[in-house]
């Protein structure tokens, strides 16, 4: 139970922290963050709760990271379900914190597309489903590559969650243009329920795309680099 | 005695290293460093002095931080007052350097709101006071859960002020526009005593809030995380 | 064969974040990462790759990199060619890969340079062949100092990924603006291959002079840094 | 002897990087560095640095950084001279080869104030003489605190170049505008070598200022936080 509560928490950090950043900071005039400090805010809220938790819960926050740890025979199966859950939990919940502090904004309209997730249309730079399905596949398989590798007995004791930190940084300076950058359903899902529309009629890419590369990189490292 | 030095030292870092480069260098024209350039300097203060005196004194420099690990058991009750003086008194020396090197500026005016904190018609973005406290509480809180965990004996040796200096930058990626970012009482009176006028009346706020989310995270630690 | 599957891994993930976060993210108006996000993205691939997989191949994902280990007496010549092509070849497959999604862009009329290395009329500010000759040889030459001594067994353990991979963040804020930073023959191979024109004839000093420079700092560290 | 070598690559590289980023990067319109760039750099000059020489010579790189670690109690008066000679050749070394690249761009005319400190006119942003000593004073002051409490016997092992380097990057946040940040007399000398002019007749400051704030660094560290 302990452990879902770890990912209930973590869960809720990475959408506070990362799409509020976005939300609140990202287009300040002049001062404000842009993509890089949301790039950075993102892999912050990993790096920081998988040093916090990570020795409770293994610090997934991440439906596509517990999948690829299961594919990678790093994570049983009997606890998927219960991971999901968890983080759904904390991540719409953040949303909804972010929804209430937003709307506590003097000049407040809308919230507009959140910190929603997009291709065609509602890809911030207009690239294509196959764009989005081609990025988010790609992105989501290299981070359980630097996961699972990090992790590894092998690889020096400690630094995973830099690694994985910062992993996710660089994976929001690559791709916020392309899709606002998912590479976690519980994330996506959070914010397509609060930005509705057309969001969640495409919301399964967000599912399908990093899942896929999720379990792939987990075929990946089994096969390759998990034995001497 | 050398824990309170410390401690001194530590938030005087905290306020001259943070707020200073609010003050200074964020609204440069063309090439200032803006609110990621000050998320930035306000983690590494903490992450700099933990890694020099953290071995001394902990390395609180925050009253909410001294009281929240009270409340998770891992701080003595009779070091509070000590601890909380000599962190008030290094932040408000900080306060008076950063106004003497203000004063000494070719063309300086005023210092306005110096780098207080506010929220209504004080907030940079102009958020509520209801938003404010929300936010205040719930960063502090987190603030406090990563504390607790990454210093958790379970935790990996070594990396706590990695992870706690950068989610310090990571809540002020968040919260700038929203209260100008405290979650620190000692750094918010020091600027406030400057900054005078309606600051000083919104004070309040940036010692009940943040003590009240490292409160409760104390004993969301203490229950959950804690024990094995 | 485990090895050269790290080092395509490893590479494909250097020019896809690196040169990727340059292609899509650099420019982006208002919001957009400029040099210091590309510097950044460049780093973290490195930095990300080297805890994932460096126990593995080394973590070299860079002809110049195996080249100067092999100078400094850290790597063996009968492995060259091998680690040389598997770095080109993953090279080579993600500028085919940003291709595909940079080509689904709703607005693409061409890729322009791509994210190629140029000097004189190629270079990103004007700066000649000389200039250019002389950055990446010393940058280069710097990088394999940074490689060799941070790996080096009486350095702190664990740690050399860090400095390595923010080593290549620096090199890349220094000189993007020279010859849009390559230091890495294999990167700039891979973006000439697709930018094609005068690209493609200036590639040779993208080969020599990091080489050169690598090889150099080799000979430097093992006669002044490496015996007690 | 190998020691001198060690100071003279590392005080090269802090001034080729940081001054270097400087002058080439920081200005590149739309996309250049800013001063968060440019005090990321000069930060990772010394971390990357200190990694990789740093347990040959300790890594210095900077004639206050040897002055405050003798008065501390951590390196020997007879060392001195040698350690501050390679760190002068480094730094001025690195200044004609910045030099020698910049005057190697296509339409290059001067080179203005280079990367050179000053205060009053030469003030970045038009602080006196005073605001300048104060600063310098205060910054190379806490920089050496760090450096003392974070090579510490009981601070965590292997740490130090992280808190170093990015409390070089810290100071160099604040300060900029102020005096383009010095806190290092061979970075200052270097600089106003080429810059020539009135950057001379200021340089006085910047070997005064942090000298001073270096060795009372030295004392406060060995008075109150060397011993239990």
């Amino acid at each position: 139970m302990k452990k879902l509560f770890a990912e209930f928490f973590g869960t809720f950090w990475l959408v506070f922290g990362g799409c509020g950043s976005a939300v609140f900071a990202a287009g300040y005039p002049d001062l404000g963050i842009g993509f890089v400090g949301v790039a950075l805010a993102f892999g912050l809220t990993v790096l920081t709760m998988a040093y916090a938790v990570g020795h409770i819960s293994g610090g997934h926050f991440n439906p596509a990271v517990s999948l690829g740890l299961w594919a990678g025979g790093k994570f049983e199966a009997k606890d998927l379900v219960g991971y999901i859950v968890a983080q759904l939990i904390g991540a719409i919940a953040a949303a909804g914190a972010l929804y209430l502090i937003l709307t506590n904004k003097s000049d407040f309209v809308t919230i507009g597309g959140f910190a929603a997730n997009g291709y065609g249309d509602l890809s911030p730079d207009g690239y294509s489903m196959t764009a989005a399905l081609i990025t988010e596949f790609l992105l989501t398989m290299f981070f359980l590559l630097i996961i699972l590798g990090s992790i590894n007995s092998r690889a020096p004791k400690g630094f995973a969650p830099i690694a994985i930190g910062l992993g996710l940084t660089l994976i929001h300076l690559i791709s916020i243009p392309i899709t606002n950058t998912s590479v976690n359903p519980a994330r996506s899902t959070s914010q397509a329920l609060f930005a509705g529309g057309e969001f969640t009629g495409q919301l399964w890419l967000f599912w399908v795309a990093p899942i896929a590369g999720a379990i792939l990189a987990g075929f990946i490292h089994k096969a390759l680099f998990d034995k001497e």
